[in-house]
């Protein structure tokens, strides 16, 4: 908008005051329903632009600068500086086509995002380690896995760099801890320094670090060594202390999604299969080359697909048929071998492996020693080679689908209805942003009553649907309703009881979003979903079809105003101003339905 | 399989005893799963078959008989003189272009089933006016609506064909009651005589009467006028003096379908819109050119459209927003009208189209009298011409979504989900085969665990979708789950009511289809729909979002064994043979699952 003002000053394209009067025109109709206090930021910042236009005299020796060589990415990979660094200086169109020769099915290398080093943040998060109580809730919560605490030995803390601050680790200070940033790559979204529980806040944000030293730090922290036993990796803390296989995506700062699927690598890592529907999560999930989807110190990660709305689900039964056949026939060589060998060694990785062949931890262990056993053996050897062909085949897989409303709610519903009814273990993560997100914000079966959404400029006048009561009604299928912000324990617990459990899964997760016009700002949203559950407006709950009574409410009696929390959220207050009588309709309807859910299901919980 | 064996002993290609020997083999693996009877039947028939070959000796003139020429269908309408008659008899590709000029669009007449007079029932009803109770039951359950009631005046009894017989009709004898046979169309399934209630029966099985008489009473019987205010058209009785506007399908004798859809024709009359979803309800609906929905005295009908398993729901979304759109321009027109117009009678017929709007037979008799004093005025010509070339848009309008749960449980799901989401006034009937018919009985999610169908050979595992709990999830949709032969008054009740709410509904109906295998046979469907409820295999109720406890439970608790009623048919019964184990758990499963929805239900009736 101010540079708009400006360039109408200097081109007079218009006389200038006919543009101003334009201008302010077009601000008042775009964002009249956004309130007045926006519209006049709007107006000043047209009038400041075309006022404050000065000439600026530059050397007459720039007409005549040559271009200077721009130097590669330090230490990356051929894809980065064959493509991905020609890509970011906007010269893709000038590759050749021999870059592609060695590339030519598509596919790309993991990780990418991480050379990228876009350095956006203006204000980064700072650590005091005094005030720190090392609960990893920054971690936990950061949308870009910029910020990650480690556990370092004497060693590593003696060679670390000189700016990096440590701690004695709590409770017993076996280790030292330290909280690294990631200077260039964190997006100032403050998440962090908003969920810090200590009572004089452990973060703060302050002027972004973009030098040498910030980045070697950043570096270094990434070489620390992992201290299994040290933590539990099914909380919070311990989470955090798992390395996360996506990074520094190009969600928005303060993304509700990226945080959803960071925890799910943290927890799974490299076991996952995930198909992952088309929307937001595809877009900052697959924009190529920049794959924030990355691997572990082994070299592995999910193996991470995406397809379209309307066919992800389907696309996940085949790999999960695909890869249980495979893992079948593992199972099946394996006993053979046992049955054929003679070697005690080989015939004790056998039996191990076939022990823990439905473990997801214990398998991954016996199949990583059986692989070794096997590479020294003479015995058997054809049996062995071919078990070592199919080596990925043998440790035990997690299959998830994950996508958002417009694919779980509305376009890949019947698909994803159809692969949950088959009764396969096949598990479900919807990021549910109540609209769709990524194509600019139109109306979903998952956008709740009142809400205002394109399709439903006078607000949605039907209420969402209750996805996780739909897929209740099959009985033998997982289902939770979680929000990150409002209890990250409980989705620990049902992430990982979704994951055990030997039959389908569907967890519906609540997800803030750039569209919903969260007032306090995007760095909020993990406030926004701890209101929107102590308001009512979204019920925590899990259904074990393992439990006698299979469903259990996770979340106490609404105690924050229904409509309060919705004053929050442009989507709900605009309807205020451009429809006052439909927004005290249909938000009543709103707060009705909200008591009417939870008492349903504090009903359900008995019978 | 007699023929066959007869022809392996004239042609003498095998040796007749290893022939033999082969068809028996055959026989017994074809039919071991049914039981050692059906097998016995088999091979008792194979020998006979081969034992009594006789030659027939015919006069030599034969070999030079020349081609008598065929008449046509005598009284039809062009289309069958001049496309359906070549078509039936198989000279379809003889047929010039020339004779499809008018109907380049593909559009036919309806009700072309009416001139095929098949004549393929062996037996057909004997009705006994004494022992009849008048109940029309004979004819609700009629599956090709070749039996039917009339109630005849003075004059109409004077002048029927001498064979017609008639009594005093019940209970006040004002008119004369017959009951008509269409002997040519009757596919001799006899439903009727076992759905008759009267102790000693009213109708028995008797020979065919294939005579010019007997097609003179039935053709009298059509020209017998309608006796309004005679009876209540929302009761079994009542309904079959309403003319059913399907009549004489291709559908299986004994069909489940088909009553069904008769039904709605009789309550609903020409004022459905009607989409229906591919699978064996459009095999017998829409065969070119044997049309069998037809129009009624005025010569309108339902209009019926059939579309894909994919698209069948949001094919009726499109009809049902053009057609409410239309409606509303002609409320504004008549509104513009009875503002304009001087004209008394205008204004009056106006006020009255206006007051009725919403009212389905209110607005049918307030459009028809409209549509005639518009015709006759000359006041505000422009205005009432433009309603009246958009007359079929006047009156009130039903949508009826119909198909099977290969559409609706299953490939048609997402699409019927979206639809009853919009909260849009459409209404829904799942014929519910639990399995595909058409396609030659694959499973879908509505088949039953336990079941044998295509691709679950072995018993289905997993239980069946439940329809009606997933859309009561939604709060305002009008569900329901009815079964016709178990309790035809709450069937007629929800049709009625699904209608008449304001907003969507979906109605479950339990259908019997050759694919179940009933052992008492296809003519004692009615029944096995009752044995299906007194099992608590299936369960009745209705859920109106109108009630302050929406979910009323309609039949009692289970009084039959589960295990004996799955005992009757074939897709049960096979699989103990088969699979004995599988039978066994499968069952056991599958009799607690239905205690546990029918506790379920009882339940919820009190939340």
């Amino acid at each position: 908008t101010v540079l708009q003002a400006a360039f109408f000053k200097i081109s007079e394209l218009l006389p200038i005051d006919t543009a101003i009067e334009e201008m302010k025109a077009a601000a008042q109709k775009a964002y009249y329903t956004k309130g007045s206090s926006i519209v006049k930021m709007n107006t000043d910042a047209i009038e400041a632009g075309a006022d404050n236009v000065h000439e600026v005299t530059v050397p007459a020796g720039w007409a005549n600068l040559k271009d200077e060589e721009i130097k590669g990415t330090k230490n990356a990979p051929d894809i980065v500086t064959q493509v991905c660094d020609h890509i970011n200086r906007q010269k893709g169109n000038e590759l050749p086509v021999s870059v592609f020769v060695d590339r030519m099915d598509g596919s790309i290398e993991m990780g990418l995002t991480a050379y990228e080093k876009r350095g956006i943040a203006v204000n980064t998060p700072k650590w005091d380690p005094e005030k720190c109580l090392q609960c990893n809730m920054c971690s936990f919560v950061c949308p870009h896995a910029a910020i990650r605490p480690h556990l370092l030995s004497d060693e590593e803390c003696a060679s670390a760099p000189a700016g990096m601050k440590t701690v004695p680790s709590k409770p017993d200070g076996k280790y030292k801890y330290t909280l690294s940033v990631s200077e260039f790559d964190c997006t100032g979204c403050g998440s962090c320094v908003n969920s810090c529980p200590a009572k004089e806040k452990a973060i703060t944000m302050g002027p972004a670090r973009l030098t040498d030293e910030a980045r070697s730090e950043w570096d270094y922290s990434l070489t620390i060594s992992k201290k299994p036993g040290a933590y539990n990796k099914y909380t919070v803390k311990g989470s955090q202390f798992e390395t996360p296989l996506v990074e520094f995506s190009a969600a928005c700062a303060g993304c509700g999604e990226t945080p959803y699927a960071k925890i799910m690598t943290q927890l799974f890592g490299d076991r996952v299969y995930w198909a992952n529907g088309t929307g937001c999560s595809q877009a900052w999930g697959a924009t190529y080359p920049g794959i924030p989807y990355t691997v572990n110190e082994r070299g592995f990660g999910p193996a991470w697909t995406n397809s379209l709305f309307e066919n992800n689900a389907e696309l996940m039964l085949g790999m999960y048929l695909s890869v249980t056949q495979q893992r079948g026939l593992q199972k099946k060589r394996v006993r053979q071998l046992l049955e054929a060998s003679s070697d005690d060694k080989v015939r004790n990785a056998c039996e191990k492996y076939l022990e823990s062949f439905d473990d997801f931890d214990a398998s991954r262990t016996a199949s990583d020693e059986l692989i070794e056993v096997l590479e020294a053996t003479a015995s058997c050897r054809e049996l062995a080679d071919e078990i070592l062909m199919r080596r990925d085949h043998l440790a035990r897989k997690s299959f998830w689908m994950y996508g958002g409303d417009g694919w779980a709610y509305d376009i890949g519903f019947g698909g994803l209805d159809h692969v949950i009814a088959t009764g396969a273990n096949i598990n479900t993560l919807v990021i549910d942003t109540e609209v769709y997100s990524n194509t600019g914000g139109q109306s979903s079966k998952a956008t709740p009553i009142g809400a205002v959404a394109q399709f439903a400029s006078a607000g949605k006048t039907t209420k969402k649907k209750d996805l996780g009561a739909i897929f209740m009604t099959y009985g033998n299928v997982y289902v939770a309703s979680v929000s990150m912000g409002a209890n990250p324990n409980q989705l620990l617990k049902v992430l990982k009881e979704a994951e055990e459990y030997d039959g389908p899964s569907v967890i519906v997760a609540y997800t803030p979003c750039i569209t919903h016009g969260i007032k306090a700002g995007m760095g909020a949203a993990q406030e926004e979903m701890k209101r929107a559950v102590d308001s009512g407006y979204w019920t925590l709950y899990h259904y074990d079809p393992r439990l006698p009574d299979p469903l259990v409410v996770d979340c106490r009696e609404p105690s924050l105003d229904y409509e309060e929390f919705l004053s929050g959220e442009t989507r709900y207050s605009s309807l205020k101003k451009t429809f006052p009588d439909n927004a005290k309709k249909l938000f009543d309807i709103g707060a009705r339905d909200a008591k009417e859910r939870y008492d349903k299901y504090k009903a359900m919980e008995k019978q």
